[in-house]
């Protein structure tokens, strides 16, 4: 399957992504309530379990009336029989000449014909009303059902659920739902680079920035992480991969995937009977990039190879790792590409790039412009960037030129 | 300030928003770790500690080389000296005519005049290296300070702290930030009419659409808020609003602001020595919105009273509840308007509206189209719609149009 094996030399972008796309299987389904749901993708389609509105109801604060014809002319009096509030039972039946007080969504007493705005309405005494203007048949009244009839699809399959899909689902008395179980993720920080203290700086060590971006990018995307740091040995990354990957879904690991004499995570990956379903990927930067699987009886692990360069990370993250997680929830695993114009000529390189840009929306046109200090090891232009463009393979690239890229998250 | 009691009749979007920016006071600052920082304001730019890269680094696996002339000619040998890996102190220093091995991210030694990427070396035996390829003075060497000075500023006030500028705070060896103190919130829902039980339906009840989509919009913007639920009784909210203002700085109410009888949270709040900045605002949905301040000794109280209809409330939430925070976190209250092009004719209407719809970039426009089922007690064109376009009054709009709008999150 997945090219494991045949593919010895670099592979493009589209053909890591495919190969993701035909190697991730979803994870299982848990049920939870609607409440805890934000971000979580459905496993199955929803259907309304009541019509919407639920029952008719008043669009205004006025009175419903019951009139034998209509429209009813201004100056025609109705005798007020009661009141009904939002949430209370309408257990008056008009009869024509009737009237009650009725708030904004409160429940339609049987008899309605129609309901008139209390600014069209003046109270006399006697508890009754005459009408300051005409008023058609059926006025101000939300139909049960006008909105969602019941068992109607609310949502579909493989819904990510935000904020406004959770209130809609609320309304509709939705209280539970089936969502894709999160991904057990484990990140592996490989290198003896890292610095713990500042003194240890001037002995060639440079502080993490890979920890903080995936703990940060894990939070940010509600997702279940737990954190290993380990040292550039062969023993202690394999002890370290063996016990993780019968208990995790996915690794992540940083650094130590090249071809260096200390990069060990994919000898150690395939020594522990990974498949690999691709290594190096041609692009900028993150070239050497390792993908590979090992199915055991507790479960499927995914192995997400990250180079150590912190920028390579970076569009790892946004790129590749998202679209793990994309598969094992039933999505489809491609990237929201957007298309973007060019603001400025590129030059072209042998490999295709992921720019970090600055993007803007002007005169409805998606606007990118590369930022500086794109460099592998850079990542101060992650302070003004909110793009990530994509650059094809060898071709000078003018100015206007639409190419296509991700909003950054 | 800012138009209290002047303002009786309906105000523009525009105006609401102005006072709002006159209004809204920015919260002082707290300390946090930048790992706990995660989408937090700065309140004071941040400057590099560090230059970056902290030391001169190999860019590549290879040799540090010292020679006397460059280019380097192919077929020159140098003698390996011994072995530079990243996070190692690089003690030899290099005489004309030695090399060490090098790795990526590696300290460059003292002497060294260039790097051989590993690709050009061929090792022989007593530890010599040849060359295969000619080599320029200084290649693949990142020199120190080349992306970042000491002292230079990184990251600036106001600026929210994404996952880039995390990790990038996190390389330059930032540790701790000053940020606005997060608001508290609470979260006042008031109305009869919500059902805690299906049984309930038929009595004239509804599901509660907007305690949870408030509380996913607080999970989604990790915001501190505590939610009460307030039936529609004067003596019940004065209570509660009394005991809040001392303690929250921002109430967020959701319905009793019309002028239903029953609607007494606007009365409430001016008897309990709120000032009113504005009441109603000439849009659909979410007219009579209410917002007021409250400066106590112990602290300035807002209070957002929304409309109780539930798109008046995630209208709201987008637009003004968003601004608040952004005034109180030292950010510009504007929201991040941008232009799109609607792909249809729209009706006018006598009230600015904010209508929901489905955006998507097309050859790199940004092109909304309008949902069904826009009507304010409505919400399930939540699970399609990502975009709230702001439509201006009394114009009749033809496809084409360029109009302002904000994307929903």
């Amino acid at each position: 399957m997945s090219g494991c094996g045949a593919e010895h030399g670099l592979i493009s972008i589209d053909q890591a992504l495919a190969l993701i796309a035909q190697t991730v299987q979803p994870l299982g389904r848990e049920p939870v309530s609607v409440e805890q749901a934000l971000q979580r993708i459905l496993v199955d389609d929803v259907h309304a379990p009541v019509a919407l509105p639920i029952f008719s109801q008043s669009a205004v604060d006025g009175y419903a009336l019951a009139a034998a014809r209509h429209p009813i002319d201004a100056g025609q009096c109705f005798q007020v029989m009661g009141e009904v509030r939002a949430g209370q039972v309408a257990d008056v039946v008009l009869e024509v000449g009737q009237a009650v007080r009725i708030f904004t969504g409160g429940k339609i007493p049987e008899g309605t014909t129609t309901v008139a705005r209390q600014e069209i309405v003046q109270l006399h005494v006697e508890q009754q009303i005459e009408l300051t203007d005409d008023l058609a048949k059926h006025a101000d009244i939300r139909d049960a059902g006008e909105e969602v009839q019941a068992g109607q699809v609310l949502a579909t399959q493989g819904q990510s659920l935000g904020v406004g899909a959770i209130a809609a689902l609320c309304m509709a008395g939705v209280q539970h739902v089936s969502v894709y179980r999160q991904a057990k993720i484990a990140v592996v920080v490989t290198g003896d680079e890292v610095a713990s203290h500042v003194d240890e700086l001037q002995q060639g060590k440079i502080f993490d920035a890979n920890t903080p971006m995936l703990k940060a990018w894990c939070q940010q995307h509600r997702l279940d992480a737990e954190f290993f740091l380990v040292a550039d040995q062969e023993t202690a990354l394999t002890e370290l991969l063996q016990d993780l990957k019968s208990r995790f879904d996915l690794i992540i690991t940083t650094g130590g995937v090249s071809v260096g004499d200390y990069d060990f995570v994919r000898p150690v990956a395939l020594n522990l009977g990974f498949q690999q379903v691709f290594w190096k990927v041609k692009q900028k930067p993150g070239k050497p990039m390792f993908f590979a699987h090992s199915q055991s009886a507790e479960r499927c692990c995914y192995l997400l190879g990250l180079p150590g360069n912190p920028a390579a990370v970076y569009v790892a993250l946004q790129v590749y790792v998202s679209s793990v997680l994309r598969g094992l929830a039933g999505q489809s695993i491609a990237p929201a590409w957007v298309s973007a114009v060019l603001q400025h000529d590129l030059k072209p390189d042998r490999r295709e790039r992921f720019l970090r840009m600055s993007a803007e929306i002007q005169q409805g046109q998606l606007q990118v412009t590369a930022l500086k200090k794109q460099q592998s090891h850079m990542l101060s232009n992650l302070f003004e960037s909110n793009f990530l463009l994509r650059v094809p393979t060898d071709t000078v690239l003018s100015a206007g030129t639409l190419l296509n890229g991700i909003y950054l998250d």
